[in-house]
Formats: structure tokens, C-alpha cells, sequence
């Protein structure tokens, strides 16, 4: 209410400004979006505080509106395939329509039919038109963009009293359900809540997709719409709070900006959505608490009130949880393991996904890692600057598409220098890796493990990571098998982004001091300086810092292996890419290779107190016993006697109730997909 | 109280360790700190709690110690020429004493006469000797390090009842006055307050100054210690916290670490004691505050009786302040302008110190500007990653010396790609720069200027600072002119290391996307790869973001202007440098130039609400009008009719009431050192 009221006091102490559209990310684009914000905090506010100004700022507002648009042709900077005439895609022109209808609903009362008329005909009823007839394979697709197109058009179908408006944005211009909002929830959605482009794009369309949604349970409440598919919106906002880090931005897989948080206003929207319209749920006030606001509506007042009277909710569920993807949930997934405390957990992410639609990545089998409530070992996210006009408009950048959506920008295997599906969206988009096995009942052995058979062709990959706790070590590790099969010889890159300063390696390194070469051609390695690199003697040691905690990366050697540091940043002109640094291991033959790994924090390091401790990790040795299509064995060593072995089936062998592995350290048996012999 | 408690719960539960010396950054070294940690602890807290288990516990260590020392000679990793013997280096050593002394003290009632000797015969009356004969040419240095082992020696000088050795502390082994505690605080601080080293280093001094300080006043009021050179020590908490960035770490010039801010036990000794001891100020309760604790002993106990009864004590004065260096203040000195709101200030130092000892870096007439809490133009700090094992042991790094220190390193002019002083300390350790002017009672025009002399044979620099505050803009900019004059010619280079991400520059730019030049051969150059270079056509603008805020450097061009983009990181064999970038202006030629330019924050940006607006300045030109021996004449000019001129007296006329410079665009007449005229 209170932003509501300075957007408002702002909007009518300054003159309306409809300016004709020039410019994606400049003065017209933004005080367009601008317009709709005012409408529609004005039209709320009129509903809140009855001040008839309000409602004249919206009126007056559309009416210029409905003076300027039957005057546009497509936006001058319209690049896309769905082109918009207020702006320069379609798709910021239905949300000016979503807020838009909003505004208009909420003033109607106050019009007179002649102004209703000019509005109506002039700007809703055409944009409507143009969104349904002109952009109709936008209208229609099963992506975020149909749904906002959807939610703007049935919003407007529900004020201008339309049913045949509301009809296709339920089902399609095609009436058929083939399409529109009914089948979007079906589609874009696993039966878990997991959304298909991952967790940034999921809060981005949960705003239409709720908004729409409120809209028809007043309208049409048979619909049963926050019911549907076993209370499916509910569930997205349990999955999408999940798929947070411990300081609440999205986990930035696929194209995502890592600014966003749960803070932001569609997040909000969507947990005062879910809070009052599907069980009142008090775990989810305490994510209201941390968002800070509500939206202003009847569900944020009613988050508003039940925080008022519960200052203290629940503390909202995080834990270790999979997600399967998919409308049928058989197209992969992610799991997220979390370990150690509350305020400070640890979070491994594994990606077995599908490609995810236009914005996913390359990157199956992909790791991410928190801890500290920091990136430690991070993904890349995408390669833009919303909205900053320098940065080409504030689009994706080039550099999106040539580095931070190529298999080597993540940290999973390159096979032979190419990106998974040949860097083809063609290939890839109805490609998915597959769950293979997820247990974090144990919270001293939590697991999960993942096979991908698609992106590269012959090359069988399973990734294998474990949450370990153990009395040896302050904070729990985490375990990465990376093992791959192939008949063909082939060569194998891993690289581990870090963050933090390096500090040191057991790697006999040469190093380039003065020339720095780039790691390769294509596919994301022209973008590669290789600083230094090396051949291991023994296991890979390697130690960096980060906040306030000491990291050691321990990997199993073999004979083909070679370290190499690398650091994002050449053939940059623009100077668009972070200069991110990475620990490359690269093995080279046929049959089978494995990645062996532990992730180690360790110590304290206070630089206001000049205290630390334990800056060497205690895990000093890994090592691959076996691994064949029976299963993998690792040993991991350490100081005080810690010896544990990591036992792992292989896909052949996952559903057996038992294992024998033949290894030069004897023979391992097991029970169940996979176990840690720890002492 | 509740830390002690904690210190001390954890040491009794242990059992005692008094290990044999034999690392510099590892096990013994960081035990042998814990222990004096926990002795100091364990002393005050029998005082206040009066558990004999206290007391018995820093008997018992004592005892090991007195069993330990004697057989000691120089530490195995000595380097320095003032070494320990239970650690690498003396300092450390005086350090443990500073405290034990304290615990000491505080148990001395418990302790049997045969007790006594044994502790004071083993270890403190041979470690006091140790420091006087051994290392008196440490004792005796004009020196923090001084100061620590002077404290030490003089404190246990009043435990044992020993007047000579607290005769040796006030006034040097010769005990003549030429060296020693008092010397000491008449030549290590100006008349200000400020300390030779810098803040980093003043807040590390302090502790021993006051330790020693409150102990004088309890056994020789006489000295009437506090009220010395008029009230110096408080002055010096207040010049030490006026060199705090806004989130409260100090300034980091010279050999800084980053990490220090005001929350560290040093300086919260500091703020205690000075409040507690001369004249209860408030203004300090709110740094207090701010920290989080107080240090435990009466100071502290008066200062959190005053929080109690003063939650919410008037502010820290922080302002606009400038600082003579030096004994007598004529030795140069620093600046700080500060303006904008006091929750979000910009502030902009300029540095004309003398060279600050052995930890003084090259940078004279050297700047740094923080804005929004957030380094933007920062000072690269000292290479060095206290108590890091791996870091050389915690020591300052090889590329403190080759890059940290050099004057390229800072954003200041190096002339002919030599730092200044050719980089000799030899020849750089008795000079100064000199202040010209300072006035900050106008804020929209707060104007600094400083000129040395020394740095260049035959070069004189002047460097003129204005912070400005204009109707046209929506946060105050910094003016930063700085000529040079000489009559050979020079090479010119001025580096602007920018903390954020690059945007755009108007300068056509020639990149090096694969393979980057390396800027020069030493004294830092060879730490720096060039990314890009080009020649501006025009006035040069440069923008960058940074947190939610964008920024733009608009400087004038020349003939031979050239602008290179560098980043750190060249020659950097163990990866210890942090890769920052910078714009490089470089200028060639004999007679004077002028390098002038603004510094303009614009805008705001937001991920999270996707709102963005003012992301081009509004400063769009900086142009010299003339720059002669009677004074600089800059032209700024900007969007909606900015236009301003600035006029800036030279040296040779600084004191001359009037002035008037003939410039192709007429003459200016101004009074005073400068003005800025505005419309």
C-alpha cells in the first residue's frame, strides 16, 4: 500500500507522458512500463481509498493510450519473432496489458460509456486483436510468453465482459484446449511443480499464471483452478522457493540473472497467491516475512494480517529434494542436496533436466555448489544486462550464446571439445537426461545420481554426488563421480568454476605468464585463457579461499590427466563476460574414464580478529578402485585415519538388490544403488 | 565478558599446549597466540568472576612457559632482522607479552613466592631482556613495532615492581627520552591525530598506546598520560575513525588489508579507552555501537553502562576533514571530502603524506573514491593474505613490493613508467608532498589541492579535488584536475582502477581478444595485460556499473591523449593478484599537461524490480581552457544547459588574492585558490 501510494503521488504530480515508442531499453520503453505500473497502482489504490483522482490518473491515462495506439505500426527497434508496437516485443506489450486490464477493472465503475468506448475500441479490444489474430503462434505457444499473452487477453475478456476472450485464453485461438492458459499449467509444469525453464523463468511466468488464475476463481470458480492437477500452483511455489540459494536468489541454471531474488515482485505475488488461495500454509509466511512486502490485493492482505498476528511462522521446509521434469514427470529432473546448519547450509545442485525450451543450457549433468550462503562453485548464469541500454539494449548478448550456454561454461564433462547435442537446439530440445537414483533420508549420506545417454552420441555419462558428514571433518563434504563410457576414444573436460582467490595446488604447473593461450576454437573454449597448467603426480590437491572458509578440491589422478587453470575473458571486445576462473581436468582415450572428486570446506580464516585455523583440508587422497558396468569403487583418504569408500552402481546394474565389485584392493559388495564404507 | 567466558570455557576443557616453536603460520605459531589469548582472558575474568580455576589456569601455562623459554633460541623461520624466539618475529613475541603481562597481573595475588620467581626468572624477566639487550635496536625504533615491545616491557616493569624497565618503556634503553613510549607519541602521530602509517596500520598501534596508556595512568597519574599533547590519543581515535569508508573499514592506503574495520579488538580497545579516559564524548558511543562489544576491563564497562543508559547516542561527527602528517603537521597530509546523504555518502581522499615508513606505498597525490558503501575507485591494498599458510605464510607477498607498492598500482601519475622515487625507499622515506588547500564549508563546492615536488626531479604535480554538488544532478560528482610541468618531456600515464562492470566508452578502441599485450617491463607494468587501447576524437566518457548505481569518468582530451584498458594480472605465477581493471589515460610531451576529468554517479539500476533509469551521464565534456604558472581553467558542460567552469590557482600564485587567466574562450578572473562557476 505504501509503494502503491508514492508510485501514485509521484504519477500525479507529474504530467501524463504516452510518448510515441522509440527505444527497447531507453526513456520511451521505460516510461511505458512505467505507465502500466501507475495504472495499476492507481487503480488499486482507487479501489482501496476510493480518492476518484486515482481513478481520473487511469482514465486519463488510457485515453491517451487510446489516442496513440491506432496510430502504431510495429515497434522501430522490433527484432523478434513476436514483435509488439508499445514496445519492441510482444511480450512487454502483454504485460502492459495484464496490469493494464487490471487498472481498467478497477476504475470501470467511474467511466462514462463514452470514454469506455474509446478505450475499449481504441487500445483493449485491438491489442487483444493483435495479440490473438496478428500474434497468434505467440498467443498459442506453450511457453511464459503465451501465458502472459493468455492471462492479458482472458483479464480483458473478463472486464469487457467477452466470454469468447476468456475462451481462448483458457484454450487456445483454436477453442480446442490444444492450447492457452489450461494447457500451458498442463505442459510448462511437472507433476512435482518443477517448471520446464527452471526456477528463473518459473517466478517470471507464476505472475500471469496466478494473476489469471485469482481472475478465474472469481469468474469461474467450477473451474476448480487452484485445485488442478492435484493443486499444481501450490506446488510451483514450493518447488520455486526450493530452488532458492540460502540467501534466496533462484538458482541460476539456464539463462537467469542472479540479481533475482524472492524479493522480487512476482515471487511475492506468487507466495501471497499460493498462502491465500490454497491452504493457508504458514511456512510460507516466513518467506513473506524475509520478501518484506506483500502484493497489494486481497491475498497480500491476508499474508499482511497473518503475519501481523503470526510475527514468528514456520520456518519454510528447505531441504534435500528432487524434482522431476516434464508434464509426465518422466523427462529427467534436478536434485538438491542441503547439509550442515540452518543459517549456514550447504547446497549441491545435480541437473538431469530436459533442455528446458529457448533459454536452457547445455549443460547435462551440471553441478552447482553454495555453502556460506555463497557461490562456491557456481554457474554461470546468462550473459546480459537487463535493461542496460549499453549492453545492447539490455537483450541477451552475444556472448549468452557463444559462451554461458555452451557445455564448457558449466561444470559437467565436454566431450571432445563440442557442447552437448553439437550445441544444436534442434537436437537437444526434446532430449533429457534421466534420474537414476536419489536418497537424503541419511543426513550423513545423502545421494543422488544421474545418466545422460543423449548429448553425446556413444558416450554414456552418470554423475554420481553424496552429502557427507562425518566426525573427521567440521562441515559436510560433498562427493562427485563423473564416470563415462564410450567405445571411441575420446577427450574429456571438467572444469570446476570457483569462486574466491586461488591459494594453492599440488600440481607441478607451468605457468603463461606474459601469453596466455586460449583453450580452443568454438563452442565457449575461444573464450578461455589458460593461465597455467600441469600433469598430477598424485591425486589433484587444490585450495582456494572464499569468505571466510578455506575450499580444497581433492580429484583421483590417471595416467591421461592434465590440470589446466583457466579464466573467462578472451576474444571479450565488449568487455560483456566475467572473468571467471576454473580448474580444467582433461582425460583423453576410449573406454571408460571416471572423475573422481571430493569437495572439501575446511577452517575459518577472520580477517578483523587475524584468527584461523585448518587452511589444509583433512581428505588428502582419492582414488578409483574400479569402475565398470557393475560399478564404481573410490577411495577417499584423509588424515586421522579417515578412509572411506564410495560404492556406486552403474546404470546396467542400478535396480540390483546387491553388488559385488572385483578391485586390486579386493573384492566390495553393497546393497542398494549406493553406500560409503566410512571409518 | 561473554567472549572471555567463552575463551576461557574452551581452554579449561582443553588440556594445556606450550608447544616447541616451528612455523610461521601454521600450528605452533597460531597456538602460541591462543594462548596468550586465553592467559589474558582467563587473568580478567578472575578478576571480575574471582574462580581460582581461572587463575590456576594461567598458572599452569605459565609454568610451561617457564619451562619452554629458557630453552629457546631464534625461531627456526626467523627471517626478519628483529626475530622471536616463540615466533618468527619479535613483534609477535611482544605481543604475547603485552598480554600475558596483563593475565599476570591480574592472578599475581594467587601465586606462591616460588611461583613468582620461576615465572618471572624463566620468562618474563628473560623475554623483558630479550627485548632491551638482544633486540634493542627494535626496542628503540620510532615504530608500531616499538611501541608494542615498549608496552610489553613497561607493563611488566609495573607487575614485577621494577622501575628501571618501566623507565627503559617511557623513555628508550638509554633512557634519555630519544627513543621509547613517549618519544613515541610525539613523533608517530601529527598534531591532528594522524598517524605516519595510515589508518590500517594506527588502528594496529593504538592498542599498545593505550594498554600502556591506562597503565601509566593507574601507577604514574603524575604523567598525566591521556591529557598529553593536548589530548592527543583521543584525537587520534577520531582521525583513525574519520579514515573509515562508510561501511567502516579503514581506508586501506599503504599496506592495508581490506578486511579491517572498525568492529576489530584494536580499535575497539581504542574507542573505549578514549571515551572511558578523556572526556566521555558520545559521539563515540555510536562507533561502539557499531561494533558490536567492548573490550573487557573498565573502559569497556563504562562504555557499555553508557550504551545502556544512551541507546541511541548522537552520531559520529563524519565530515569533510583534512589531516596534517608529521610531528610538527608540516609534512604533507590527507584529505577527505565527503558528500550526499549521510546513510549512502560519496567520499574522496587525496593523499600528500610523507611515505609512511616501511609500509608507505609510490602513491603521491594518489585518490580513492567510495560511493553507495562500495568501492568504485579503490586503492589495491597490500598483497598479502594474513595468517595464510599458503601465502607465504601470511607474510606480505612478492607482488606487494612488484605491484602493490609501485606507483601504477594507484590512481596517481607515474611518470616515464618509473615510480616515484626511481621506487627507492631510500629516497623516498624523508619526503612529503605539500598541502595547498582545503575548504569544505560550501557543499556544493568542497575543493582540496596538494603539489609534490619530490616524487619527479624536475616534475611538479598538482592535484585538485573538488566535490560538487548541482541542481542538474542527483548525486554530488568529483572534479579531479591534475596537472603536470616540466620542462623535458615525459610520458604521463594516469590509471583509474574502476570496481564494476565496463559498459561503453566513445574511444574507438583496438581490442586484443586473443592475445594481450603486457603494458611494460617493471615496476608494476609488468603486471598489466592490456585488453584494449585506442585515441579518443573527443572528450572522453567512460561508463561503468557498479551495486545499483552507474558511473561515468568524462575526461578532457590532447593531442597525444591515448586511453588503454589494463587489467592486473600479468606475472602472476601463483595466481596472487586480484584481477582488477582500469582506464589508463597516457599522455606524452614536455611543458605542462593537464589530465582533467569528472566523476559522475547516474542513475540507478534494479534486478530485482527490473527498473532502471539515468543510465548515460549528464556530464557529456571536460575541456582545459589554459593551464599556466597563474592557474587552470577547466570547462564542463553537460545535458539541459550544464555549464561550468572551473578555476584553479597554481602553486606559484596559491596565496595571491586574486586571479586572472587569459584563455582562448577570454579571461577569468576569480579571488581565493578556486571557484567553480555554475550555471
Amino acid at each position: 500500500l505504501q509503494r502503491a501510494q508514492a508510485i501514485v503521488d509521484r504519477a500525479l504530480a507529474e504530467p501524463i507522458s504516452v510518448p510515441i515508442p522509440r527505444d527497447a531499453a531507453g526513456g520511451t520503453h521505460e516510461r511505458h512500463k512505467l505507465n502500466y505500473v501507475q495504472m495499476q497502482a492507481a487503480g488499486f489504490l482507487y479501489q482501496v481509498k476510493g480518492d476518484i483522482r486515482y481513478a481520473h490518473f487511469v482514465r486519463d491515462m488510457l485515453l491517451q493510450y487510446a489516442a496513440l495506439y491506432p496510430t502504431l505500426g510495429l515497434h522501430p527497434k522490433a527484432k523478434s519473432q513476436a514483435p509488439g508496437k508499445l514496445f519492441h516485443q510482444m511480450l512487454n506489450e502483454t504485460v502492459w496489458l495484464v496490469n493494464t486490464s487490471q487498472a481498467y477493472d478497477c476504475v470501470y465503475d467511474t467511466l462514462t460509456p463514452a470514454d469506455r468506448t474509446r478505450i475499449e475500441d481504441n487500445v483493449l479490444r485491438p491489442m487483444a486483436r493483435f495479440f490473438t489474430v496478428d500474434e497468434a503462434h505467440e498467443f498459442d505457444r506453450i511457453h511464459n510468453h503465451g501465458t502472459w499473452a493468455d492471462t492479458a487477453v482472458g483479464l480483458t475478456g473478463y472486464v469487457l465482459g467477452d466470454p469468447q476472450l476468456v475462451k481462448m485464453a483458457l484454450d487456445g485461438t483454436r477453442l480446442d484446449g490444444s492450447s492457452g492458459y489450461l494447457r500451458q499449467l498442463d505442459e510448462l509444469f511437472s507433476p512435482d511443480g518443477y517448471y520446464v525453464e527452471g526456477p528463473y523463468y518459473a517466478r517470471y511466468a507464476l505472475e500471469p499464471f496466478f494473476l489469471f488464475a485469482e481472475a478465474i476463481a472469481n469468474n469461474q470458480p467450477e473451474l476448480a483452478i487452484f485445485a488442478r492437477r492435484d493443486h499444481l500452483l501450490n506446488r510451483a511455489v514450493f518447488a520455486l522457493l526450493q530452488q532458492t540459494s540460502p540467501s534466496g536468489a533462484f538458482i541460476p541454471f539456464n539463462d537467469a540473472l542472479k540479481e533475482k531474488d524472492i524479493r522480487s515482485d512476482d515471487a511475492v505475488l506468487a507466495v501471497d497467491e499460493a498462502y491465500a488461495h490454497d491452504g493457508h500454509d504458514p511456512r510460507l509466511l516466513s518467506i513473506a516475512r524475509r520478501q518484506g512486502k506483500v502484493t497489494l490485493g486481497i491475498a497480500g492482505l491476508e499474508v499482511a494480517r497473518a503475519l501481523a498476528t503470526t510475527p514468528n511462522p514456520p520456518p519454510f521446509p528447505f531441504r534435500s529434494v528432487e524434482y522431476r521434469d516434464g508434464p509426465d514427470g518422466n523427462r529427467g529432473g534436478i536434485a538438491i542436496l542441503r547439509g550442515g546448519p540452518a543459517r549456514d547450509p550447504s547446497v549441491a545442485l545435480l541437473k538431469y533436466t530436459s533442455f528446458g525450451m529457448e533459454h536452457g543450457h547445455y549443460d547435462k549433468l551440471g553441478f552447482i555448489y553454495y555453502d556460506q550462503d555463497r557461490e562456491i562453485i557456481p554457474d554461470y548464469g546468462s550473459a546480459r544486462f537487463l535493461n542496460v541500454d549499453q549492453k545492447d539494449g539490455g537483450r541477451y548478448l552475444i556472448e549468452n550464446t557463444t559462451f554461458a550456454k555452451q557445455t564448457i561454461a558449466h561444470n559437467t564433462v565436454t566431450v571432445d571439445e563440442r557442447s552437448d547435442y553439437g550445441g544444436s537446439y534442434k537436437a537437444a530440445e526434446n532430449q533429457h537426461s534421466e534420474r537414476e537414483f536419489f536418497d537424503a533420508h541419511d543426513p550423513d549420506f545423502q545421494v543422488t545420481s544421474a545418466v545422460d545417454r543423449t548429448a553425446y552420441p556413444g558416450v554414456l555419462m552418470q554423475r554420481t554426488l553424496a552429502m557427507v558428514r562425518d566426525p573427521h571433518l567440521l562441515y559436510p563434504v560433498v562427493l562427485d563421480v563423473f564416470r563415462l563410457t564410450s567405445a571411441q576414444p575420446h577427450r574429456y573436460d571438467l572444469p570446476y568454476y570457483y569462486e574466491g582467490t586461488f591459494l594453492d595446488t599440488n600440481v607441478p604447473l607451468t605457468h603463461h605468464p606474459t601469453e596466455r593461450p586460449i583453450l580452443g576454437r568454438a563452442e565457449g573454449y575461444q573464450h578461455l585463457w589458460v593461465a597455467a597448467e600441469g600433469k598430477p603426480a598424485a591425486p589433484v590437491s587444490f585450495t582456494w579461499m572464499n569468505g571466510d572458509r578455506y575450499y580444497s578440491l581433492i580429484s583421483a589422478t590417471s595416467p591421461s590427466l592434465q590440470v589446466k587453470f583457466v579464466q573467462v575473458g578472451a576474444h571479450d571486445p565488449n568487455f560483456d563476460l566475467r572473468n571467471e576462473n576454473a580448474i580444467l581436468l582433461r582425460s583423453e582415450g576410449a573406454g571408460a574414464h571416471v572423475f573422481a572428486s571430493v569437495i572439501e570446506p575446511h577452517g575459518d580464516w577472520n580477517g578483523v580478529s587475524e584468527q584461523t585455523f585448518g587452511n589444509h583440508p583433512t581428505i588428502t587422497a582419492v582414488e578409483v578402485l574400479a569402475a565398470t558396468d557393475e560399478g564404481t569403487a573410490v577411495r577417499i583418504t584423509g588424515k586421522d585415519g579417515l578412509a572411506w569408500t564410495l560404492l556406486v552402481a552403474s546404470p546396467a546394474t542400478a535396480k540390483a538388490a546387491s553388488h559385488h565389485l572385483a578391485t586390486a584392493a579386493g573384492t566390495y559388495s553393497w546393497s542398494g544403488f549406493a553406500t560409503l564404507q566410512q571409518r
